[in-house]
């Protein structure tokens, strides 16, 4: 029996023993969303980078750049954090460097780890059969907003530790991983309503995104699994 | 309208502002609730100490002694972490030095606030009318467990928050706020129930602690709140 742990926020992965486990990143508003997207949409890598001024002279060398701050597009780069803007005619057979408030810190953590994998619901049906293959404890790494613990990440966390624990091939390895089974099953009759509560919904409402709200939480558009490999990541080869 | 804020594990305080507001310290298990039991009993000070040499210091300076470490009284000490040993007899009239795995950790974090209580089931309504008449914001501070997320301090808070916003004196900040009362709502039916999937019970219930358990999930066995003051807790004066 193998075991799922969720992390409820990136300081605390400090508490966690990474060694011969899949880590598994989630920041649903919007980053792990958006790569999911990326890749769907036909982008060969995507190199998260934490740093503005990394981003700056990733562009300068002439790399296609996704940049935002709190919510906007900054001006030097190409794309914002709007998954609408990837579309295929953009990104097909390109690179792209990718730099987020949140998401892409959560990526640079886990740089070292054996096998670290970018989901989001977007491709969560996917992300199970990857899991269950893979034979190895698990654990959810949520972004969380700002480095505190956020309710769409949570829910995220809850439905794929309950996929994974209804197969019978995994259990429950802490009470963060009880914690958003019991927050799923609050949210899953309508998860739109359940996190419109929730202080991202609200802040992405407030800025006119109520479509990427909508366009975050669809299951299963894409089967593609984002893997981390040195600094880029890629899609896994099945 | 004031605030209500939830913050799941010491290590993330540091994204909140605690100025000018009342800092509720919760480890229910056990902590806090021996804090409770201590006052209620008759002791008049409470010193929370971290570190074991310290506490050993207090004691060759003729200090009772309550001292605990992976669940177990060290030896040198006067008490362990059962509510059960603080009887009046022996704590009545006394200063107790105090010292465990987590909860005391906590309230040294906390020492230059403006205004920390502690709080469990044991004083739950004293508590709430405390908060009420404060009229000011309240960051609920979970002790958790070996530094990460727990879930019986999670149903506490969800208790503390649903409480106080249902006097229309609060609202909830975050969203770990909205996820303590979701998942106090999960519990309240048959709080000991729900709680018996969480680490902290098996681990007490393995050692033979269920009374404990028992115990720390009572509500409102006292009205005293006790109250950091310097490097000591005391009971707050009406």
């Amino acid at each position: 029996m193998k075991t799922v742990e969720v992390c409820i926020a990136p300081s605390l992965l400090n508490l966690y023993d990474t060694k011969n486990k899949v880590v598994v990143i989630v920041d649903i508003f919007r980053a792990t969303s958006i790569i999911c997207t990326l890749f769907m949409n036909g982008a060969t890598k995507v190199i998260p980078v934490n740093d503005i001024n990394e981003a700056i002279a990733y562009k300068k060398k002439g790399f296609l750049v996704a940049a935002e701050r709190d919510g906007k597009k900054l001006d030097f780069a190409d794309f914002g954090n709007s998954p609408f803007e990837f579309i295929p005619e953009k990104v097909k057979d390109k690179t792209i460097v990718y730099s987020t408030t949140n998401g892409t810190n959560t990526i640079n953590l886990c740089k070292n780890f054996d096998l670290v994998v970018i989901s989001s619901f977007l491709n969560f049906t996917s992300i199970v059969n990857f899991l269950i293959n893979q034979n190895k404890d698990v654990i959810l790494l949520c972004s969380g907003w700002e480095g505190n613990f956020c309710l769409e990440d949570t829910v995220f966390a809850g439905a794929l530790s309950e996929k994974l624990i209804s197969t019978n091939s995994f259990h429950a390895q802490n009470d963060s991983t009880l914690n958003s089974m019991d927050i799923w099953n609050h949210a899953k009759p309508d998860v739109v309503e359940y996190l419109s509560k929730s202080f991202q919904y609200n802040r992405l409402s407030k800025m006119g995104m109520g479509n990427i709200i909508d366009y975050c939480l669809q299951f299963d558009k894409t089967g593609i699994i984002p893997v981390l490999e040195d600094n880029y990541l890629k899609k896994h080869q099945i």
